[in-house]
């Protein structure tokens, strides 16, 4: 159920050329490893920029996602929400107006699982074959093959996408039928975010009660208010090393992504009336931290947007 | 700055009498655990036959706090909430009226650390010493003497304190000035609460969006989504043995337990003027299970009411 | 901009035929009362029994939406949901398939102001025109074409749907472009909700605190804590009569009605990137609401959900 | 039960001193409308400059509430907050170190009802009564003696407690027992608290769903979302003249002192075990505030909080 593997060598001479829709931060890199590894890539992007980058490291570029499943059977996109998808899938110039049957498309952006259903459905109709597959991990992990994928899909077709995805990133999880990969990026990064809010204000509660911060830490940490967010990416200045908050919030996941991705589990427990309480409010806090002036700083700093002094 | 002892042997001849009142489930352990280790004990309670057990365990038994305070010059204390420990030390029959000076004073109630300054400073009008010692661990780690300690007072009397807690507890951790233990310990059950109810929305979304929820929790522990609350008290029955979710959320740590402890949390944070707003949001919902029938089961079962299916 | 007029005396002899979909609770009386005006009136329902009794009042009863469309070339709609909107509209045999020149579409269902916008862009692709003419009253409001509308759609075809939707309730308001007839209506039951709630926990607070309940709503009924659910629809049993909460909350606006307009409300906003930190959270709890046996009672019941005492 | 009743004339001569202490902001004029009706004045304040003003109009100034009790037996409290309260009447040179037997105590500040039992039971236990009389409205009220006052206190006693509240108030409004002052005054600013930000979030919602905000407040002042931040004091800029958003959110409640009024609602409520979701969360948005720069503006000023776009 649980399989985590790391691609091992392979020739040049036995790789059919992959596909791969989406050049931006993050899909420029996981493109980038694929050649690495040896496979022939077949690439594009709405940016021109973004293709001519990966043609000088030896991809071949075309002009649009139909082209793309003319030319390649295995086809991996990485887009920035799910407008994008449906229109690369299912627009005039989609994939699936060109697909060939038997084809793996595999779908690393992060979106509402409903729509990976959809495009599934529309895919098999196509005799094609969808999977969702987001990541964890940011542009570092890209660069480095260190991502960790979230695979959802029928369970067949799972070791043909591991081949892939073991190229791109460190850990491969395969999570159930299709959506559910998402369905795991979403609850973690709930649960994240949760976390993160809650230490933020654990922390800023017992600074004004007298405690010293490193103490308190540890004290979560030892006791049953530990969690991520306390000890291993503390929100607190002068806590930790390495981490966003010590260096003016800067890096990291940003504000605005994790606003994104709240948004993704409110609509789909809207979906499912299943009441989420603590996710909904933790949405809300990140949405108005975007607006007041947060959007870019990474998501920790919700400690700085909570604990400023009363003027007078 | 982190003291973690374990008391070793001592002989009974060099013992002082260490007073004891509150003689509840807690604190009844307690004292048993200082008479074990050869303290005789002079201990008193409101309620005779709380009294009566100790007594046959060879504790001298005393009417009123203020006797106690009469006969020994360390004394612990641990009792229900904040007004009963306002009473027990300040009022007609308390300590202070009685209380010799140089006493060593140790309150391991759970109250508002305003009031553990209050009695402080009390305290020291009268020439004694107060400490806040609250404990995290239930009724068993009571009896095993494994409780964790934290300590708020002078800094020069933690070695008078640490002597007598590590007969009651595993951990003693000091924390600062008088009210800082309280502190610690709200601070911890705030994000306790948060991390719980956190995880159990999560996990109920996750299932509802097709996870199976051994592989979710698996996912979101090995994963910045990770808390105390999913990799070591699940919630969500079926996932995990030896928790309250797999003994249909019975013993462990009650809901209105939970809710009291939030409600110092809410208490302390709008007195410092903090915002706390999922520690708010958590204590509201432990408020409303306490009124729909969660009161005597483990906090934990907050996933059992978050998921339950709309009729119809 | 607000204009609102009442159906004088029309001569059957001048009418020509009004499409009416989906006859169920609301769509019913509504199609009515379009008879009752003197409507000649083709309808269609999933439903065959909800057709039937429709056709003995002299309706025209045919089988699928594009035969409505055929048959008449102004068509009402009143749906449970946004993707019955989609099917009715757009589906197979969809009014889109079959619809002429001209035609005035006018949806009263509650649906997501963008499914409206695609629905308007769809029509009019087709030469047909589309409005969202959501409703506000219950089925009492319908019976007695009592109904309040709200309408957005191109300012030009107001008049004629005005003719129509006059003929169903006593208030018609034009509310702009197309999709601000469901931007109005979802923003007036979002406040509703939080009005509602709001004065079902100062109502319960003030009881715990000694007021009484009458003497309560009446000082915030000529203070600034009035609103609608106060001094209009009070919550609290004894308060006021002929509302919900003096029947044991039968009738009125069912939990389920304003969680699902609380969903579109959230959608809505999380869409357009609007914090709405308190609508949020009321529809966590009219969804938890939901779950805890309150789906069918009037939503003036979280005074009830919430008031509970705790038990011993 | 409800008795409004406004001053007729009154002879000087007829007339005994009443106490006044507290010459802040409100007390100052308050004080003033009782010389205007006749009053003899005996006063104190801990700052001298306050004092200095009212003795040129007129006033007895004295050092301490001791002394005010000495020389007068109708005496009147405007302080701050809970702890001044408890130092004016308990504090070693408080009113009840002097006070004669029979003499009526009023306290006008707003603070937690249970304070207000409190000062009640000393009182008593000295021949005296005591009374809450909270006040609603600005310091323009009290300079036109146009105060609401919220009484509570026994009942014989609310008569003789009138005739000095209507020198100052133009409503009187008996409550109950002892603290249902209080409770009605904090009950009415919760819940206006929850209608403010609900308003403010419901027409930020509108305008980005494309509504006009003028337009949208008047369906909702005609519909069931009416409140009385909807239809008196609109948090929209344009949308209503004459109310603090038309003025950049100059005068009018400010953000700080709603802040503290949610404070005491969410003691009151966590002492009771009151579950207030929304007005909980209203209090951490409030907090949240003061530390972002609004804690001078008027309370409305949650609308230009909540909307700003996000930058980029």
């Amino acid at each position: 159920m649980f399989i985590i593997t790391r691609m091992s060598a392979r020739s040049m001479a036995s790789k059919t050329p992959v596909g791969f829709i989406g050049l931006g931060n993050m899909g420029s890199p996981m493109a980038k490893n694929l050649l690495k590894n040896g496979y022939p890539v077949i690439a594009t992007d709405v940016f021109p920029e973004s293709r001519k980058e990966l043609q000088e490291l030896g991809a071949q570029v075309v002009d649009s996602p139909a082209e793309v499943a003319e030319k390649a059977d295995r086809i991996i996109t990485m887009l920035p929400s799910s407008p994008n998808v449906i229109e690369v899938y299912t627009g005039p110039n989609g994939i699936l107006k060109k697909v060939k049957k038997g084809t793996l498309l595999i779908d690393s952006s992060t979106i509402d699982p409903a729509v990976s259903k959809e495009m599934a459905v529309a895919a098999e109709k196509m005799g094609a074959v969808f999977m969702d597959a987001p990541v964890s991990g940011g542009v570092g992990a890209a660069s480095m093959a260190k991502l960790t994928f979230m695979v959802g899909g029928v369970e067949e077709e799972y070791n043909a996408a591991q081949e892939l995805l073991t190229c791109m990133g460190a850990n491969v999880v395969y999570c159930g039928q299709v959506g559910t990969g998402q369905a795991a990026k979403i609850c973690n990064n709930m649960l994240l975010a949760i976390g993160m809010i809650g230490t933020a204000e654990t922390m800023n509660l017992g600074i004004r009660l007298g405690l010293d911060p490193k103490l308190l830490a540890k004290i979560l940490n030892m006791s049953s208010g530990r969690c991520w967010s306390s000890d291993t990416y503390n929100p607190v200045p002068g806590v930790m090393e390495g981490v966003p908050s010590a260096n003016n919030y800067q890096g990291g996941f940003g504000t605005t992504l994790m606003a994104k991705d709240l948004g993704l589990a409110q609509n789909t427990a809207t979906n499912t009336k299943t009441p989420i309480p603590l996710g909904s409010l933790a949405h809300q806090i990140y949405r108005v931290m975007c607006s007041r002036g947060y959007a870019n700083k990474d998501f920790s700093s919700v400690f700085q947007f909570l604990r400023e002094e009363e003027g007078q």
